[in-house]
């Protein structure tokens, strides 16, 4: 049966909806409508447009083989129609119609559909603070945006950027104003650190670090009060200052990153249901409440899979997936999408961050009574040239040892991606600690270790779960260190002399060491009634004296997950 | 309970599995027993110090802290006991002991054992030539043997080798030789492809022609007839050529890596239960036929978890994770080893090979009405710096559209890597097809695409097995294309005409030209009584042609898969 499809939006889950059905369904028809007047361009690359990388906005708008991705290239490839500039104003379910405007024109018209699909994506969150509208305040809300500020700091124009908002794209957007044009650059945000809510905060210290090193300034824990500029008091002319907590920053421009929210104002306003926090409720469908009308991608509220909550997971890789389940859907399919774990990556000058399922504090704020254990070690054979170090939490279910989630920063960005893509497979079958430990991983020096780091993480969670070693990570680990003068504590290197040598001068009263496999001989230089903290490069020798020290009696002793490589790593300093 | 475990082998299962029990159960007893002098290392490492990557071979013995793993670091970190040179000759089951000889003294001793480990491992097997034992004639037994090689290639003394085998070890060989020592060198393979068994024609092609241009040179369907000194005609000397079925090669050195055996001889001679091809058998708890004795590693017989036959997969990252098993279950424990799919990666120059599961042949093999898809394209986003191509291939069981293996070739090998693991960790619950499709990968330009290469592939996979497109490979193209004079094939290129024009230029009688984007309304120049073969960059346009064209009610259509990339990867001259 020919139907006529009018799809709103057409940046990500749009097109790809619209030529999945159309391949389909070759005698339909589809329309599809954009507010804006460039369409299907790659909106993940902004940073790297602004940065240079990208050299033309064009080449986010291209296919692989240099294909403008325009209305003329769906016309003919694809058999779409599309109206750019072309803003939807209201549904009307009943006459399954919606009134578009033609903005240049201000012309409007009814489109009568047979199936709508709403892909009307995201609109950055507002900075709610005087001066948010100055000139040079800019929110990455388009490729348009994106080229204003792109030809404001390739023109030389910008010194000093603020950057409000340490998520993803704020991130981004620093390093590529620090890296390639030399902007000094301060990152503000509200949380007391960097990319809240998707990394733990030793991973997310140790990535701050490294941000750091490269010169960009975090400012963390501090709201911005207002914006302002030198033309006068009430948010007129150009940014010249952003007024925080704590600290007024000169800036000539200023990135507004503070997260998106669903764009489902006219869903809510067709009486489709929304949730609270504004996303439209869909079923594995990817159907609304109404069942002529599907929407996906940012403007829609997903299931976590593994709290079975709702969740709000604005990423163009979702809303890919769920494009192409409506324009099956949209011919009679009967595709679903069960939800999602949520797995991103994001790169950050040399490292990689990237993550799936729930952190620690995730977890545990959804009931589960959860822990953690961290490890850093080597991403293939550590004989091997050109390794480099991975950093991995693995947060599991204590009693029962079921993975929830893993967040991971590394130098090798490939590497850390593919250990995560992994997890990710596995979590909607809720897979153990032992399960991973024994995971068969593919194997060549080059590419890995015999024993790959995701089994190391999963066998170490495996044995502090079943209580065989208690681990520490870098920040528990300084704040005891901070407490030394007590006495409380020994702190013991288990590794060999030449590692130590250099503590041990500094610290001569503090810092003690017997190599792991020395212990068992020289138990009797332990104090019995202090706690012991065991150190050494990774954990892993320090396990193995953990287990040296249980038998022997001592229950008093702890072992720094990730040794002093996690350590430094975190920036602690001894 | 306090026990004495006896350990026969400590490469890399033995010194795992004793490292492990001891950690359970610190006050039992462990002796490890090795043949060699030299214990723990990293085998598979030897070809990076043959090239010289690993300088020396003390870093193959080296933990990643340069520790090295000799008998006094087993014996002072793991507890562990450990006898180099000494041989174990016969096992009394009865008894229980096993009768050891110290090879340099030759004297014997009976070890007692509550439980015994057999980590034997395997013996190369031998080239069943004439000439075979000459001087120069190596296989890659032990570090020792490597070390000679590598002591005879850079004092100078080769200026020509021939490796015999072109399976993983082979082809790293070929590669440590050729492009570190600039040695000229021929892979002399008996089957008719390199890495046979392991990656499907096609994808071998491709990897052959990149070793070729580094210089490498093959010889595929021949055999080795003899080996010859010019010394003497009765296998004195030093090797001088190397007689195949159809030349004479000249050699300084030859590397037989024809494949391994497991050594079994002992386990054989106990009476345990041994498989005809020599593995022996064991449970999932790694329990041979005798439940004190167990065994891993690549002297054992594996459960293929796909097909649910016996498999020999001598692999170091399995053996690891048997290693481990054993010794939770020397202390009591239940840990399960089910079997393997079979991951395998291996570097070729900037090549990655990796694959899991079952190729297209071992599929039909097994008895599956099997199809493979092959997808070409970019292994990130294709507007960010750096991307490389990546090549797949999916083997799926037809009406089910279970996926049953995955292999690839990639310039990013770690990018390959880590969707070879992901397929790897869902083949044990039988993925279809439309679940890899929907699979939720972390998302950013530089790291992957918005819908990842292995969505991509699953989901052109799913359209193919659904009928909605038909597709060629290469080879098949390659065969097509030889028989165009015959007239009965129209070859059409939808891609933009300038992108064709190459190939127009060079056959106007053969090669055509419609931009998919035209194809529709340019039905009336397509020939109705002959084959139509699309190709386009990728097989993404060719798709969409092919769609339109079974529209059109055109029923001889097929498509190239990976399009003129994958032609071009191949080595098919056009």
């Amino acid at each position: 049966m020919q139907k006529h499809v009018v799809v709103i939006g057409a940046v990500a889950l749009g097109p790809k909806a619209a030529a999945r059905f159309k391949r389909l369904e070759p005698d339909s028809r589809v329309t599809m409508v954009d507010r804006g007047k460039l369409i299907s361009y790659g909106g993940c690359g902004i940073p790297y447009f602004i940065s240079g990388d990208v050299s033309e906005a064009a080449q986010l708008r291209n296919t692989a083989f240099h294909m403008l991705r325009d209305e003329e290239f769906f016309r003919k490839t694809k058999g779409v129609d599309v109206r750019t500039e072309t803003e939807a104003l209201a549904i009307d379910r009943a006459a399954k119609t919606v009134r578009v405007r033609h903005l240049p024109t201000g012309a409007e018209e009814l489109l009568a559909y047979d199936k709508l699909v709403l892909g009307t994506g995201s609109t950055p969150s507002p900075l709610p603070v005087p001066g948010a509208q100055l000139g040079g305040v800019h929110a990455i809300t388009s490729l348009e945006a994106a080229q204003s500020i792109r030809a404001l700091v390739s023109g030389g124009g910008v010194a000093r950027a603020v950057v409000v908002g340490a998520g993803f794209i704020g991130l981004e957007m620093a390093e590529a104003l620090a890296d390639m044009w030399g902007v000094e650059t301060t990152v503000v945000e509200f949380r007391d650190q960097i990319l809240p809510g998707v990394l733990g905060a030793n991973l997310a210290r140790m990535a701050q670090r490294h941000m750091e090193e490269k010169g960009v300034t975090f400012r963390l824990g501090e709201q911005v009060r207002a914006i302002e500029s030198d033309g006068g008091g009430d948010g007129e002319g150009r940014v010249a200052r952003v007024v925080t907590s704590n600290a007024t920053l000169q800036a000539d421009l200023v990135v507004v990153a503070i997260g998106v929210r669903p764009s489902s104002g006219l869903a809510r306003a067709a009486g489709l249901d929304v949730s609270e926090r504004g996303g439209i409720r869909v079923d594995a469908h990817m159907r609304t409440s109404d069942p002529d009308i599907f929407a996906g991608g940012d403007c829609v509220e997903l299931t976590q899979r593994i709290t079975g909550q709702p969740v709000y997971l604005p990423l163009g890789s979702l809303a890919n997936r769920q494009g192409r389940i409506i324009g099956t859907n949209l011919a009679g399919g009967q595709a679903r999408f069960e939800g999602a774990v949520g797995s991103w990556c994001v790169k950050l000058f040399e490292r990689c961050a990237a993550g799936t399922g729930l952190t620690l504090p995730a977890a545990l704020a959804a009931g589960f009574d959860a822990h953690s254990v961290h490890v850093s070690q080597l991403d293939r054979a550590h004989f091997y040239p050109g390794k480099g170090l991975m950093s991995l939490e693995l947060v599991a279910e204590r009693g029962t040892g079921r993975v929830l989630g893993m967040q991971g920063l590394a130098v090798g960005g490939d590497a850390l991606v593919g250990r995560v893509n992994v997890v990710a497979a596995l979590l909607p079958s809720a897979p153990t600690v032992e399960d991973l430990g024994g995971l068969e991983m593919a194997y060549s020096p080059p590419f890995a270790a015999a024993l790959d780091i995701l089994n190391v993480t999963a066998n170490v969670a495996e044995n502090v779960l079943a209580g065989r070693n208690r681990g520490i990570q870098a920040d528990e680990f300084a704040a005891l260190w901070a407490e030394r003068a007590r006495g409380e504590r020994f702190f013991l290197d288990c590794r060999e002399r030449a590692n130590a040598e250099d503590l041990l001068a500094r610290h001569p009263e503090h810092w003690h060491n017997i190599p792991q496999g020395d212990l068992a001989g020289r138990l009797a230089e332990l104090p019995r009634d202090k706690g012991i903290v065991l150190a050494c490069n990774t954990g892993a020798r320090s396990y193995e004296a953990f287990v040296t020290l249980a038998h022997a009696g001592f229950t008093d002793v702890v072992s720094v997950e990730g040794g002093m490589t996690a350590v430094l790593a975190a920036g602690v300093d001894l």
